[in-house]
């Protein structure tokens, strides 16, 4: 394993026909493998079996208070599911809607309200000539597709080792049409990069053109470490409550990753104003949420500490993956330079950057020889990586040996393409 | 008891005076009851507690097919859960999307979505100068926010005993700005009242200038029959397609009433295109609705037939709330003049018609007296009976001790309130 780069095209022919032929052993073999999704394995979805007899004819349905989950009401979610997730994300319980089994559902429901009522009294965006959004890039696909399902312009801005370009996103913000940003602030989507404080303060300091310019805080993967040595984000809410920009930024969050995909519990933070005015459309919206499935998540819980603690059997259970993954990238495509990537603390992907040219040939390789990986550009807006060189991987769902197999035929292909893209240059 | 209209003005000021003592004999002893809400009681949703035993590490988390419900994925519902769907109100399981807690969440959303992003590819609503929608009074107040939050304009239109005033309607879908029309066809909240077979085929053979004209049919009480004598309703499903306008129309129902409201099962149906319309939303909006909760109830009740005899429970422990209700009106108001009521074979609601200008000061005397019903003018768009005289009782959540009382109360009110017009007239 050396660098390709400095190779002859004598050694570059060499190393394309090793490798082809290692390729094709791989592919005589009727693989069919599945790195593509960010979900759970059946082993971290048997961590919380026992959520499900949590609330039962046995234990009884009440909160504390004596409010019966069975019954209409608590619009908000149960006061012991708000005290919850208020501690787990440091903010005021106030400050806390509990709601259904998606966080993606309250951010899609968020950007409507934008677009068909407005936010806080200001102009719905539907009504406005152009909307656009800044959409650190590479991220997370399913935010693209609110944005996009919404005919809102999305503006890129690369990510760095500490988030997102700064001094672009300053810039950007100066123009009125620009009405918000996405962010998954912690372990990022794919990188597993973390916002340094520098970041998360020149955010919160930002005074866009927009009034109702938001920042959707999507801090999915906040409690989701993977080592003893955790990444930290410093906490957006205070920074903006110190500055007076409350109202600049919405936190989401869920326990897809922590109780069960799907049948988990929501919740998102915000200001004052900024709850009013979701409230206001909640009370219109739903009857309310799920408050069986609340109590069953406070009760098996407990608290926050009780919810840090289960994380560390989803890490013990995850950490082996991520290290097949880094071990493969590192002792086969470490020199090569094929590829770069950010070895994360935490989160769901590793964000693998080829050179320009290479990723969806990579994509093509692996799909011919039975291993399905995130399609090319799926990082992007629009799915369209304007370098075609990043690539996701998805190591929790594969079993172990699976995995290894994969990450194997991964290596092979992104080194195979970028030899011969350096034999036919 | 007789009428008051025919009573001379001594007659009646000796019965103003017995009801006025009446009256304050029960305010003298401090009542605090409420028949607001159309809730379940506790005896209704302990019948339903078994459901919550059905998904667990014992019974095993997955479809017939295999597929984990603790996992991503099947966004528009388990097979299980559309099928029994499906079954319930009579339509092919490929038009049923089983979704979240919340039927009324389903509705807003799709009203979002003709306002934001427009219905199978119509301009979005939101974009157009003027938006109207055609709502038959008195009807469900909740239906009512959602159009007035969105700004569309409310256009009443009466019901008769056999539902909307279908001349009129047939009238008012003429104007392109008519873009649906709010339906309860089914024990119709509050009334009770069944449309009709000739309305629904007038309905199902209307051509609305608004090629994206929706009928929103909320079937919320579908199965909730209360004697052995149910009202029947024709399949609007099948009568839109005889006639070719299968996409003028979009099911809504729930378990809300039928398992647990807040932690039951909503379901819509639609035809072929409308369903692909609002999965291009769901696709977007959601990685899917909680399946552990389709599976429990799929498991509780089994079939349609389990669902119609685990009704007939209800409807036992319902029945004789509505006896209390109806025996009173009748008993103490049946020849008073004071008040018309349909008597309902199912749903959650008596409305009672009373004399014009009766019905904010009745639920005044209520209140003072420490009885509590829905708001005057509740069942009217923007809150405002124009009459001032129809009033919704909800019998379901009082026990029958309290709700004699409150009913006693109520009939007392009713008939002093008009018979004072009456002496001051």
């Amino acid at each position: 394993m050396s660098s390709l780069q400095a190779m002859s095209k004598q050694e570059l022919t060499q190393r394309v026909t090793a490798l082809r032929e290692e390729y094709e052993g791989y592919k005589a073999r009727g693989l069919s493998l599945d790195m593509s999704r960010g979900k759970p394995s059946a082993e971290q979805l048997d961590l919380t079996n026992g959520l499900l007899d949590c609330v039962n004819a046995r234990t009884g349905f009440c909160t504390d208070a004596g409010f019966d989950t069975r019954n209409y009401g608590l619009l908000d979610g149960t006061p012991e599911a708000k005290a919850l997730f208020a501690e787990l994300l440091d903010v005021p319980t106030d400050n806390v809607v509990v709601a259904g089994n998606s966080s993606l559902n309250l951010m899609f429901d968020y950007i409507a309200q934008a677009v068909s009522t407005g936010l806080c009294g200001n102009t719905p965006w539907g009504q406005l000539s152009e909307v656009k959004f800044l959409c650190p890039v590479p991220g997370y696909d399913r935010h693209f597709a609110i944005t996009e399902h919404f005919g809102i312009s999305m503006i890129t801005v690369p990510m760095t080792e500490n988030g997102p370009d700064m001094d672009m996103v300053e810039e950007l913000v100066k123009d009125p049409a620009v009405k918000g940003m996405w962010c998954v602030p912690m372990y990022s989507n794919p990188q597993g990069i973390t916002y340094s404080d520098e970041t998360v303060r020149r955010l919160a300091n930002m005074v866009p053109a927009a009034p109702d310019f938001r920042i959707m805080w999507d801090n999915a993967y906040c409690i989701h470490h993977l080592t003893d040595t955790p990444d930290t984000l410093l906490n957006i809410f205070d920074e903006v409550h110190a500055v007076g920009h409350d109202d600049m930024v919405v936190i989401f969050a869920s326990t897809s990753k922590v109780s069960f995909p799907g049948a988990g519990v929501a919740v998102l933070a915000a200001s004052k104003a900024n709850i009013a005015d979701i409230k206001r459309r909640l009370t219109v919206q739903t009857i309310g949420h799920d408050k069986i499935n609340m109590l069953r998540h406070t009760r098996f819980f407990g608290n926050a500490e009780g919810v840090h603690q289960h994380m560390k059997l989803h890490a013990a259970v995850l950490r082996p993956k991520f290290d097949v993954v880094l071990s493969a990238l590192e002792n086969r495509l470490g020199d090569t330079g094929a590829a770069r990537w950010h070895t994360p603390n935490g989160g769901y992907f590793v964000s693998v950057e080829l050179q320009n040219g290479c990723a969806k040939e990579t994509v093509r390789l692996l799909k011919e020889a039975g291993v399905v990986i995130t399609p090319a550009g799926a990082t992007y807006p629009y799915g369209q990586d304007p370098n075609d060189s990043v690539l996701r991987i998805a190591p929790s769902y594969p079993p172990l040996s699976e995995l290894e197999i994969a990450m194997e035929l991964f290596c092979i292909c992104a080194e195979l393409v970028y030899a011969e893209k350096l034999l036919n240059a």
